[in-house]
């Protein structure tokens, strides 16, 4: 299983960013022991709290954790005035402490009191995440026991320690930020993010957090953000499989100091929002990239459909598609498979006005075959890292983008090769 | 690729059973050399015709055939008192003829018009399929070519040469059959069938045609039909993946001379539907247990589900799931993954009273992992060559069950280890 940990071919070559600090923001990070002999836990503190909002599994085995995030954050979006002063976001890896029935939720619980109580902070105020193995007690001691730790260790500038105390099996620390310039004042934005699909022996949740200073206040920012999720986290995928721990949080500290967003019309508002989207998709992007065994990052672009969620639909079902998935693996340009994926969709679709293309190649037009295509150039096309999918549906203006990767011997190997 | 062609492990190992005769249903065989060296074309005529039923790919992107089957098969429909004396049925595999365009559906109404001249039957008695490659013109001249020679060799004994030529990268032919005792006379049914999951460089069509000589009538034989076609061939996926030409008919000629069927309701009637379904549900799940690399064969089986639609939403979502599909392939108890599956199902679930086995073996219950539940007794269990998931929901009446395999090295092998 060597292969497991080899970083990524697809891994930005780069490496992980430099991102801009977020004032109010700090980190650190501790080895717990509770899988791994690295670092798996990370404390995150914002204070003050411009706004904060968050975005989880719609899974209906949500884990413990999940539920209560999701509690805590409606309780403050209900009471918008009386923000908490600070926030804390505590996560370990290696146990997801998910279908773990009462005890998961004490243990939730738990670290959430503790932390509060070190931090000074009410236990509304702290949000818990675990990634990892499911079905197993988490033990929850090892955590309380670095608190003290990580609270000693805070420090504005360990964006890049945090996302890897967030990995489980990813082959790489994923980051990304950007500074927006508004009218008054710059706006910095930072996250990191973690996922790649689902990895034997754990679930694969993904998890990410975002970071600005801006001044933003809360159904603004919550309403950004569930927007965006839409065509940036809920657009990329490994394996179709949807973790019972998916959680996208985004904290503002409002330090920036720029007058402040109260609502997505201002000029100021669309730059904020078009940062924060680069910056989701980045990490989002990031997770395509990692995902398991992957060798061809894939973008799939759907327009021409009747409306902007059957565009959706098909461009998810070529993505999620093993046949497409495994054709691209073996560089085989077996567009008959994109046609078999755009029929099961779902999505209003007609044979005779569909048209397929691979990058600029157009393959199919007019329900066949196009004149101008030759096997040969396909053939060459699917020989890249990185494959762009085009779909024309002929119908009307829906569009959608969607990310993968293709589908190989890897992933049978780190799923199916081992015995837990 | 080798392997492509060694007989799955999960093959009847009685091989191809011995079949009813079905008098007035003559099949002949021949070798077109569409594009493999051995029988490729099948035809069968029917004679009389009592009934005539059929269920096609849902698929937007569908072949001509199909499209040109259902119109044909509505005409019928639509005209009961008149139905065709005789009717005849024509496959060819190692060419779809699928998104072809208009010279697809010419190749369709080329085919059935010389095979309804040479048998002196009207056009619209005429019903084809096409199985193979997708995207290439079908050379329908090889086929018309051996028309004569097929009529010439028609015979009531051929059922199992008519389940080989149908076959594209299938590794073994399909049939079943049955005899029903009615208070009157004894019926027999007997049908083939062919599908592999989607087999590089075909198209994983499934095509399978029942003969029965019972007497019965068109409505009630095409809603019985339509009815077990939900919980037989619609409750088996190999890779979740949806073909442009699946097809599924079945013709009956009334010899038997049993009083005739005209509804549901009686005796008779639901003797012939048990009968019709122990046929399909055994040709469904041959093809499950031909499944691309499968090396188990899976059964799961969803009860406590509010509804049965749900229920079958959360068994397809195991059956589908990728991560589901590798454990069982690496002989892991991963039961999380199951878990998994039922959370993103879009089904009703309330993870605390979710319950979960493997075969006889409580794994899970009240939405953690259960008292009695050892890891050694999991891993003991998934060694079997037929597995057995089952979900308890706790909620409800609603109940599904749904047969898959799982997904192994082989499958990519298959799919992505070539270049076409």
């Amino acid at each position: 299983m060597a292969d497991k940990y080899v970083v990524s071919p697809l891994a930005p070559p780069e490496g992980f960013p430099v991102l801009p600090l977020i004032k109010g923001v700090r980190l650190a990070t501790a080895t717990a022991g509770i899988k791994y002999s690295r670092t798996d836990v990370m404390l995150a503190t914002i204070n003050p709290v411009s706004a904060v909002a968050g975005v989880f599994t719609q899974s209906s085995t949500r884990s413990a954790a999940v539920i209560d995030c999701e509690r805590k954050l409606h309780k403050i979006a209900d009471s918008e005035n009386s923000l908490p002063e600070e926030i804390a976001v505590l996560v370990n890896s290696g146990n997801a402490n998910a279908f773990t029935g009462r005890a998961g939720e004490d243990a939730v619980k738990e670290v959430s009191c503790q932390t509060a109580k070190l931090l000074g902070l009410d236990e509304n105020s702290v949000f818990t995440a675990s990634t990892g193995v499911i079905g197993e007690p988490l033990a929850f001691g090892k955590i309380t026991r670095v608190l003290a730790e990580l609270k000693n260790n805070l420090s504005e500038n360990n964006l890049k320690d945090a996302g890897q105390a967030i990995m489980t099996t990813d082959t790489f620390p994923k980051g990304a930020g950007t500074v927006v310039d508004f009218s008054d004042k710059p706006v910095a934005i930072s996250g990191i993010a973690k996922g790649s699909g689902m990895i034997a022996p754990d679930m694969a949740t993904m998890l990410a957090y975002v970071f600005t200073d801006a001044n933003i206040d809360q159904a603004t920012l919550q309403s950004m953000v569930s927007e965006l999720t839409e065509i940036t986290f809920n657009s990329v995928s490994v394996d179709g499989d949807t973790s019972t721990s998916d959680t996208f949080m985004v904290a503002a500290t409002g330090l920036a100091g720029n007058k402040k967003i109260v609502d997505q019309e201002t000029s100021d508002a669309r730059k904020f929002k078009a940062g924060l989207q680069s910056v989701m998709m980045s990490l989002a992007q990031q997770i395509a990239r990692d995902g398991e065994g992957a060798t061809k990052f894939v973008e799939i672009s759907v327009v021409g459909a009747e409306n902007n969620s059957d565009a959706k639909k098909v461009a998810k079902s070529i993505a999620n598609s093993p046949l497409v998935k495994t054709a691209i693996s073996g560089e085989d340009p077996n567009w008959g498979r994109v046609v078999m994926a755009v029929g099961k969709s779902g999505a209003k679709a007609d044979r005779d006005l569909l048209a397929i293309g691979f990058g600029n190649i157009l393959v199919a037009e007019n329900g066949q075959v196009a004149d101008s295509y030759k096997e040969e150039l396909g053939q060459d096309y699917m020989k890249r890292q990185e494959i762009l999918i085009t779909v024309d549906l002929g119908l009307g203006k829906g569009s959608s983008r969607f990310w993968t990767c293709d589908f190989s011997h890897g992933y049978i190997s780190i799923n199916a090769d081992y015995r837990s």
